[in-house]
């Protein structure tokens, strides 16, 4: 890593708003919720950047996403009931159909009824339900995220979704910089990310690493899965897989190949604003991992593999609030950061987003 | 009501300051505390938008109510201690008179007292505490409100009181609006409101209604307070009451009157602002019930009574919060209202009430 | 007191900024924290007026203090570890040494390290750990204060620092003012606080009380300490010992003196703003007591001791934190000082301090 130059940074991003006050584009899909937190003939609030978002599954047809307030009262649909293919607002009953149109007031004649209320594009895939909260025509043309290894039978996929109170930039930039491992080190042991290599293109960072243990302590959960390291007593032995980060617009991916070049993890995140101001964020996460040999192994380990992964990610989710705290109080970004990749990631997070309503209200980056 | 044209509503409140930025009228008799809460020789906190007050009850005499705030150091004078007819703050021990003048610095000589605190009138009257939090010289001629039927014989009332986390505007029109009984479908059974009739004037705002069962459930309570009705085997089976209610500024009211012509039930409330912005409020409300023929039943059904209205008063509350929460999100009122008595009831809080503090900082009405 | 002129407060402070927007000098020395608080070989998190410290105390060599932020991400230092004479970020490792320079980017080549972060002058005594916020060239030629009887044989000191949510002006005035003895008369008795004289000067303001006992209930921690009072039936019966409490900027102290001349309790106290607004603040108290003539006798009494303070101190942190509320409804100060003393303190603080952010935000002082 020392081999690069220091003075790359300075390139990137002057005159920049304050990265934390730039939105995610949102003419992509976007996840809102788990395929099963939404029960046939039911439907749910959520939300994306503060637009409140009613997900209705009728008991027959596809999922449907409509603007989650009645347009008569501006009430939750989402505490409403399904009808049909209808939502009913549980105020004073007003139904919306799939379109969005009011189809129903009880107590009012059929030619007379209000206009409805937005609609999202919808799609269900992977056990994660997708909304579009862009500009609608586009979405057709704008294409469903590959999904780890969602369903491929080699490997098992684990969900994750917490809540972080962040703005959704410092997270790609957590997982970005492997040199965070020291972080971990309760978790993982001392390992030694080495940084390999990077690549970026108009829509992509990444940045390819291998890791060093620098102690003779390994994680079981760890060790199931990639195999036992033999250490040279005390001497720094490469652990032989590669991890790629990637941050493809506006989603993450996270690989680990072994020595033989095998995949055998891959993790894909989305990181969806919550709040207007988009300084909170839900993860919709997918962890893939390559099943063993051995059959029932993975079974086996899976509970320890949750443990482990969770331990890591509470630490994570500290740290970044933190630094969204840290932004707070100083009114602005003044982060120093001496890591090209991770300037590269700021310069894409920047040019790939929208101006935020607190835009100018931060710091420069990079003061 | 289909009948009544949806027209009308344009005639109503078109430039017009956004409702829910309106201040209660303060020239009115404001409940602010029931008697069972202050004992003799105590004080208690209480408060009208934003301004504390001190209620004062000395061992012989009236209650009389002070501004909650020694002239010293603004600490609150119902911390202290009552003392004959004076009350005295915890901190110095000054002491004020129902006159509101300061009448010891127990360290100060008399000559040298300092000037006092504001008082409010202050009246008691069917278990509750009311003050008159405008200008004094008005109070005597405004008149107290009918407390429903408090103290008639043939009725046994409850005082209800809960705190809602809205504009008092939002508790006016969800009584008014009784096609909101689609909200109370899980305590009331299918329950279908049909609009009869409306009537307004300078101060006030009525509406009748009659009440058709849609299925054959009943409510205990229900029944054993009003008959049980003979349904017609699916046939909508209309319930013969008649359900009138009333706006008449700034009180609410609602009366059910059955077949012969008999008042069954007498609800009276009032909506007492809370916090300075008057998006907090805090209902007084007194509902009386006929005692039915046979002794003793109506203290037999009292119990589940007040678990019916408290079930459905929690659906109110959550529901007009709903609404508060969606004006705060979306800077304003966007409400479509399509119910003519409803807009005529706008229309009424809206000229009887005061611009407030935040008036101009939300939208137009009926945008 | 009444012989004290009420006009000397119109000379008073007129045309000053509201006292509660008025920040402490920071050019003093200020307790952050216990000594006990920070282990060997560890680091804790402590805050002067918004700004974060970190405080390091490496298994060899003194403690010192460093901002609070790591110059890369701007997380806290103290969530780090302590490695010989430098603490290391938490999150990807930088080491910071005693000077506060970047000694460490795990990842980097020595000669691109970044520069570090701010220092302040940091000094251990008395069990408390002092910093100097302001100007570091000051700090030599700043004394540190003397701290009650912290080490004398003859007296043992009990340790208390509670939060307290108002500004630090609040709390001085509290102590100075003996008059409040009325807020403590559930805990300590009808106590009469007579005012004796005052003093003053450039940067301190003092007041002398005697105090008399109204009734015959004295509490057995006072009891035991100062002897029992001897009282006429009902007369009011001197307490024959003086009472000085003395703002000396920005500490206070009150010192009791028996009627033999001997110093019997001696409190030291500093207010430590915790927020950036300086409307919180943490309280660093001393309260040597002398011994009595029989040994142990101090050792046994000592828990009632520290219930009946913290009973007292419960009281007036109540009643401050009241005053900090009142202020904030009102948006200003509206007290009404009658006690020249306090007026002469206000005086002193005002002049002593700095104007805060808000200044001008609030009201006149003496409105």
């Amino acid at each position: 890593m020392d081999q690069i130059s220091l003075t790359e940074r300075d390139a990137i991003g002057i005159g920049m708003h304050d990265l934390r006050t730039v939105d995610c584009d949102p003419d992509f899909w976007y996840p809102v919720a788990w395929s099963h937190e939404l029960k046939a003939g039911k439907t749910i609030g959520t939300r994306y950047a503060g637009q409140p978002v009613a997900l209705v599954r009728p008991t027959e047809g596809e999922v449907f996403a409509l603007e989650d307030r009645c347009a008569h009262r501006q009430v939750p649909l989402s505490k409403g009931t399904v009808k049909g293919q209808a939502v009913q607002c549980c105020y004073h009953g007003w139904a919306y159909g799939r379109s969005g149109r009011c189809i129903d007031v009880p107590y009012l004649g059929k030619g007379k009824l209000p206009n409805g209320v937005r609609t999202y594009p919808c799609r269900e895939q992977g056990g994660l339900i997708f909304i579009f909260p862009g500009d609608p025509a586009l979405a057709d043309s704008i294409p469903m995220p590959t999904l780890a290894h969602v369903g491929d039978p080699d490997f098992r996929t684990r969900q994750f979704g917490p809540r972080v109170a962040c703005h959704y930039t410092f997270m790609h930039e957590n997982l970005m910089d492997m040199n965070h491992q020291f972080l971990h080190r309760r978790q993982m042991g001392q390992i030694r990310a080495r940084f390999l290599s990077q690549d970026r293109g108009e829509n992509f960072v990444e940045a390819r690493y291998s890791f060093a243990r620098t102690d003779t302590h390994q994680p079981l959960a760890e060790a199931l899965i990639f195999g036992r390291h033999r250490d040279l007593k005390g001497r720094e032995q490469p652990v032989e897989e590669v991890v790629t980060v990637r941050t493809e617009y506006p989603y993450q991916t996270l690989r680990i190949v072994d020595k033989d070049g095998d995949l055998m993890m891959d993790l894909w995140v989305a990181y969806v604003p919550q709040s207007a101001d988009q300084r909170t964020t839900r993860a919709f996460g997918l962890l893939s991992v390559r099943r063993p040999k051995i059959p029932f192994l993975i079974d086996l380990i899976w509970p320890a593999l949750a443990v482990f992964t969770n331990r890591i990610f509470e630490e994570d989710r500290e740290v970044v609030e933190l630094e969204q705290q840290a932004w707070d109080a100083q009114g602005g970004d003044r982060n120093r950061e001496v890591f090209p990749v991770v300037n590269h990631l700021r310069a894409l997070l920047a040019r790939s987003g929208r101006p935020g309503q607190s835009a100018g209200a931060g710091r420069a980056v990079f003061s």
